[in-house]
């Protein structure tokens, strides 16, 4: 592909940032989420490291929606953001919720504003080919249509959604562009493989692009209060304590996306590029050992300080302290301050079904 | 057995506190070795508790032979210790020149004098059969005989000595005292198991009581040098540094007893109490294991912090931070300030292979 790294003009950049990760625990906490981390052992934080792939698109036009415990890091980690685009959640309220509000308040500026909304917490090596699909995916926008990029599946997973592609659109500056068939939630192992094996599926990776207009419009057709309650905030930003209290908690995908498949609404950019969103450490452990096969236990930082024997997996040593494994194999071993994690790879998932005994009885660490 | 709890006249606790344990790094660290820990999670140290067994049979005649790196950490542990009985060795020169110095200076001022000697860093939960084999054996050493204490095995295992038993000897008041066939060192398993089911063989303890007199005699004949060396210093002490730089190395089972088995010179006392001699991780394990079998997850400190989801193994907590353990069987956390070990239980004995490699990297954790 053909990689210009010029500006899209009126093209705004939104990153929805929260969560608490509690996957990652206890890497990540309440009060310094996965975003906020240096994860991936690149220098940067997820957050500052979004920043990075998308400000060669958008410019300034980078628009920030965080919670309010997190206003004070998020400016620390990005000094260049600036005030009026960076929009405090009162409480969570789901991804709907939070892209909506940045979409109201681009459609308030002007409703033909591009809107490319970008998780935080995703890992992107290399962003070439993600520059072009959000370019693609911008030409499609122009058009008024509602684009998704999706990925090109590496291997068969079921912590992932799936998208079954349909025809070409033939849009020009957009010819990779396809219809969208269905949408397929995490599905089944043997299903995966399926959809692996078949071709025509993508991942869908969680990032959108729509004009602000067309957005909230949509929105305005599938949930009428919502979108209302998100324009009235965003002409008026006093009225959002009382509005944001009750305001509906719902996803992009299950609000407007979902429905709108197999319709002329919306459409795919399929992509190819390394994307990780790393849910928890058998995914961060796996990014690894992808990444580099040959060594057999990873660290995060601190590699000098990791001692081991016959062991595989992945050791995140926060403190500089000597960690010694031995003898185990697939062991995540998270050292930090005040707690420690010693786990097996298997158990990556049900750590967030743990941390609940854990913060009961330790509340601090939580 | 009844148990009389009286001092024994002219009866001398001798301990031998030397050795790194770097099985039980990082727990156990070269300036603070395993017997100045409290391993067994009782609240006192390993030689503590070595005191509080002895002293009700020696009193205050307990003399100790460590290394002048922890001179002061003994002074600390046990306040009451006699300058005049802590004989500090200028470098470790194995076990029959530390029982063997201990011995020439009891023997210096009374060949009578009956030494126990009892190694430093051994678990003895209940001490009541043990006073009665000390009592038991400083009956038989009273009548010239080297006596030594017995295990009855539990189980058969690898990883001691075992002692096959000949005839009773019936001497007065030590009705359990028999002969000494053979000593058998660590045997294959197949071999241990053998022995268990046989039945008249018994673990080596490593507690040797005789007179003064007797022992430095043995010593004499066995290894004129040695004796004259240790002799020379207990006479002397100004010349310690000199002739210690150059004395014999060999263990007390090496140079005096094994040649004696079959003879008339030394005795065994078969005991029945609870005795640990805990060398690794594993072993610890397996005594928490064998105290509290209900208990999945053991931790010696802090366990209020350790929360534990389909896990086994023991935690070790020295810092008070939250340990979670979760998915992994027989596995080994120890944690400390500066170092932190995780390792399969099966990698016990492994770990001292390990321990060069890394103080290498790390001299200031050694």
């Amino acid at each position: 592909m053909a990689v210009v790294n010029s500006e899209l003009r009126d093209f705004w950049a939104v990153v929805p940032a929260g969560g608490v990760g509690t996957r990652l625990w206890p890497m990540s906490r309440s009060e310094r989420p996965k975003f906020l981390l240096d994860i991936a052992g690149t220098g940067r934080s997820l957050l500052q490291s979004a920043w990075d792939r998308l400000t060669p698109l958008c410019g300034d036009r980078f628009m920030l929606v965080t919670g309010v415990a997190h206003e004070k890091s998020v400016r620390q980690q990005l000094p260049k953001l600036s005030s009026d685009n960076l929009l405090i959640e009162p409480a969570p309220r789901d991804s709907m919720a939070a892209i909506g509000l940045a979409a109201a308040v681009l459609e308030e500026r002007n409703p033909g504003l591009v809107l490319g909304s970008f998780p935080a917490d995703h890992v992107i090596p290399e962003v070439g080919d993600l520059h072009e699909c959000i370019r693609q995916g911008y030409a499609a926008a122009r058009t008024g249509l509602l684009a998704l990029v999706g990925l090109e599946p590496s291997r068969p997973t079921s912590a992932l959604g799936y998208v079954l592609m349909g025809k070409e659109l033939g849009i020009a500056g957009a010819p990779l562009v396809r219809s969208v068939e269905t949408f397929v939630e995490k599905p089944p192992a043997e299903h995966a493989r399926r959809f692996v094996s078949a071709g025509g599926y993508v991942w869908n990776a969680g990032m959108w692009i729509a004009q602000a207009g067309t957005l909230m419009g949509l929105l305005a057709d599938a949930r009428p209060r919502l979108a209302s309650d998100l324009r009235a905030i965003a002409r008026d930003p006093k009225c959002m304590p009382e509005v944001w209290e009750s305001i509906e908690r719902t996803t992009i995908d299950h609000a407007i996306a979902e429905p709108l498949a197999g319709t002329s609404k919306i459409c795919i950019v399929p992509g190819r590029f390394e994307w990780e969103d790393i849910g928890d450490f058998g995914a961060l452990n796996a990014y690894f050992r992808r990444r580099e096969p040959s060594v057999r236990m990873h660290s995060v930082s601190g590699r000098g300080r990791v001692v081991d024997l016959d062991s595989t997996g992945l050791a995140v040593g926060a403190t500089g302290r000597v960690i010694a494994v031995l003898g185990l194999d697939g062991v995540v071993v998270v050292d930090t301050e005040d707690a420690l994690l010693v786990m097996s790879e298997e158990y990556a998932q049900r750590l967030k079904d743990m941390y609940p005994t854990i913060v009961e009885h330790n509340p601090e660490v939580g």
